[in-house]
């Protein structure tokens, strides 16, 4: 690996952004990432200021963001770990720069318009928004390896998102699960899902020792669930909660099969599925996935339960939010588009 | 209120037994508790040696148990924090001596002796035994006020149970939801619930920022939930997870409709299945209960979501499971069994 | 206690404000409390609104402050658990037409004006000022019990003050210090003590398996300590953490003896000094307060380890900031002020 | 880095000794290491069982041990993260068969032999222990780098001992504290330093919310301390505190300034004292360490505040009680006892 990328970062002092930046500088293939600042990380030269935890590693100094700059630089890719506003102002003047964008917001994950409706996007020019819609690749590496390696567009997929499509989509694609009973979501999140900014609902004290169900019925991961497993809106429901822990989401997945199965053929066909994918373990019938086992780390682990009579099973999927269900994956696809190891940098 | 009633006490070293003895200490209508030593308890003299919290209080000194001292005390009930193999073992006697009792186990909660099975019981009197079982009154006062106040051997609910049973009771009992499409109930619950042994599954370092779920298709409580909602097993399921908080029990239910209902129609039939229940209160569809704010009191929380099409719901329902899901749950047992206010004690 | 007293609170959304609610709603010798808006407060209409762990009480509204309604509705006291500026901008007017305040802000606390200060207090009348600072009565009730009866305006003591004050007052009292060597007080609280603002210093993420110091050598609870200590501010260290834990406080303090004492005479000098004040409990030497024991009670606890040769000891005192820390010790004080049991309301 | 030395280690169950073997894994001078079964390690077959964290990378067996297995396997160097009644026990002959060893416990720390009897060694040949006593090389890096790169024995430093070490060496060693005085160390720390074992001290109810004092003026690292500052023991007073958190240190610690100094000349003394020292950062006036700055990293954070007048100081530390206060410590022991880079594997 003669020659190292240059990345870009916009949104360094988010969690996901922190985390991304972490990943970065200690990835071999990578130089120093420009860390560019954005409304309140203006406020700030380095980005020790805000997580003194990097301090002693050289500094990491935000920049004014500028075209020619990045042209300078050679940035070979730019991160976006900001909202989705941000991302669809700045995206297409990106790409018909010639630079390649792995966006951290749900700005280009969804197809479907009526998906997308959910976040009220406001475009300059929709004609230009719909084409990259159209081009952007939905970055699961798992489902999407060879679209990523080509993506100028890069759609990093949500945290909750990641957890239950990775569960859900070997047997919904073997046609074991019966679809039009219904799928029931129940997933659990960290509190750095809802982000660094400070509000009653993030406030320690409401936290701490309480737990709380949210946006049921309405949560906009909804679109991306069912867009990538290919099902409708009354198939599937998505119920997210609150968990007074710093990170990790642990979905648990109720499905009714199409015909009863054994526990073996279930764990054989998710073996088989990702064989070779060395982001996701697959956990035997006697243990299930806890959030410790793969929290600070960039693994989606997934197990599950079988009803005695074979009919009925619940899949538990966990994965760390900000790693794989962000910073972690936005690396990992940023490994495929480069051609590095898909493991580099993640370990 | 002339006399007060004397208490008794078994177990009242674990988290139970203690709120239980914390709660009968300001009972206006109840003297000093009794306090019985078991194994463990009897290496103490006074429960603020385990608890220094109620220290300042006159003391609360552990005794020998016998029935002489229950007799000559005057004893007019016995409460039973402990495992369920000592229950089934001292209440025959119990109640064959006239005492009534209290029971916080699982150990006369069902009816249907196959759901007995997981507990497996080994019975000195078989026939005795069964007899128990068959008058043994199960007490969630919501539903079975009028027996309560008869119960010789009142079986105070599991805690999961009574956060599941008074959610699903309203709906079930009306004929609103479609059972036969299956009920998921996916319930999360503090570590209080796991008991007071110090094992690896309580260790602060193994539980704290962590999340699982457990016992799936396996727990104990299934069976008392179907019997109070008179469902069959295969048209419910329970997935228990153990939250990293002390106390509390958070369960969100799925049902589907029989038919499309709106959301007026849903909380009119919660509200009037529970007027004049002091300790239930109903959310409206603004809000959706969380486990802080039942957190310390007797009260059990009840709201839901509606799906757009009026066709599923998610109702989520919080106690605090060492008050209502069981030590308050026992008090207000007690006080329909004594002639008590059903909400003395408890405030 | 024929005739009930009424109060009124300004502050109520607060964390001290809601505790002290919950306190004098079940109060018996205090009618419901009315509730007066101040600027945040007003956007609600009532107290369940914030905390709905208080639904199902027959409602706390918030009200429109006059001094007319003041006067119809006989408030006999007025709360303030608001900031400092407030308070010494409404107290002139509340006291001058004769209503008693019980204050639990920092704006009443000092008479040095050296140590006032540190809050930059900007008086309409600076006169006025003076002549409250000189009458209000610092309300620690164990060691001021006289002078809060007849208070017309009492300020209630800092958390921080209440815990440290308590602890080293007897010793100190008695001469056993060495208090020219210097006392050092460590002390540690939970987060409600940074009150109900959202900010980076209160978020879950950043608090949460965290632990830090802060206001080193600079804050302002250290006024209150040396004045209610009589001593100079050279010979007292304070040094405020910060616990990822919601409520609690504790001290540890490190005094050299003036001369050597054994373990039961400065245990018996602790007991002496606080006979009769029930809530205050004193530690035996085999075991030392914990914040457990104390939490959700207005009791203060005090412990304390000698060295072998008897020549330094660490005290360590426990107490819950939001009750005996605030709102518990705000009651209490109205117990003296109203003639009412010291204990009343507050078990 | 051509050769790579092989490792092995007993107590890889431990909370250090699972981090030790993390560590291990990915340093590039050192080959996957050995793990022998001890007590309960030989239930399981594989460490992923224990901590399935470490799953999908190849597996981390038990071996039997012997003697013969550590020669064929051309063991370079033995790590021990037991108890110290075990090392006590192994080390005579693990050093006589000519093994350099790493040894995490407290047995091999203390110099002094009245230090040492807080530990109740029972030797078998005391003769022995006491040369290994006096050969042992105390493993605290940045105080002797010099001895540890020959060490035969290197005895890891306690955690608590290394964040209070580190951070009065310098100012002790400058003649800038006034010893007679006396120092005081109020440490904190998460509950993993209590070990894996399950009691009612760790468990999670009885530690979440909770905050504690004990061992007052005696704990064992207290020796350590004295030892390593050259102080004796009335100079120093030492006090740890549990903290609701599953790992990290703080110790605040009070000094008296023989002469009165700046912030600047306190600063600049620690920052030449660990001028390229790669694990030490010193902060500035501004900010303080806070424990999450240091978690998960091998880093001691160092700070401080001095009172207005020059005369006394607060000195702030924070480690990771896993990493810099054992695992990772030993790492960077074992970085300088075989000519790696200090940092290897540490990053």
């Amino acid at each position: 690996m003669e020659q190292k990328i240059q990345s870009a970062v916009f949104g360094a002092t988010g969690y996901s952004g922190f985390e991304l930046v972490r990943l970065l500088a200690r990835h071999d293939g990578a130089k120093k990432p420009i860390l560019f600042g954005r409304n309140g990380d203006s406020a700030y030269k380095d980005l020790s200021e805000v997580y003194p935890q990097i301090a002693g590693n050289g500094g990491f100094p935000f920049e004014s963001f500028s075209w020619q700059r990045m042209k300078d630089a050679g940035v070979d890719v730019l991160f976006l770990a900001t909202p989705h506003e941000f991302s669809r102002e700045l995206v297409p003047e990106a790409i018909s720069r010639g630079f390649r964008v792995i966006d951290l917001s749900g700005a280009w994950r969804l197809k479907n318009s009526a998906n997308r409706a959910v976040y009220k996007f406001e475009d300059a020019d929709a004609a230009v928004a719909e084409k990259l819609n159209h081009d952007a690749v939905y970055g699961l590496p798992e489902l999407h390896a060879d679209e990523i390696k080509k993506a100028a567009l890069l759609a990093n997929p949500g945290c909750y998102s990641t957890s239950i499509i990775l569960a859900l989509a070997p047997w919904v694609q073997a046609g074991f699960v019966d679809v039009a009973h219904g799928v029931i979501c129940d997933s659990k999140s960290g509190v750095s899902g809802a982000g660094k900014a400070a509000t009653a609902k993030t406030h320690f004290v409401e936290v701490d020792g309480d737990f709380a169900a949210y946006n049921v019925f309405g949560h906009r991961h909804t679109g991306e669930i069912l867009e990538q497993l290919g099902l409708d809106g009354g198939s599937l429901q998505f119920t997210p909660h609150l968990l007074p822990i710093p990170r990790g989401i642990l979905s648990t997945i109720y499905v009714k099969l199409a015909n009863p199965m054994t526990a073996d053929e279930l764990e054989q066909s998710l073996r088989s599925f990702y064989a070779g994918k060395p982001w996701v373990r697959i956990f035997g019938a006697a243990k299930l996935p806890q959030i410790k086992f793969s929290r600070n780390t960039n693994y989606c682990d997934i197990g599950f339960s079988l009803s005695p009579d074979g009919t009925r099973a619940v899949l538990v999927s966990c994965i760390d939010n900000l790693l794989k269900g962000a910073a972690g994956q936005a690396v990992q696809n940023m490994n495929l588009m480069f051609g590095f190891d898909e493991k580099a940098g993640l370990q």
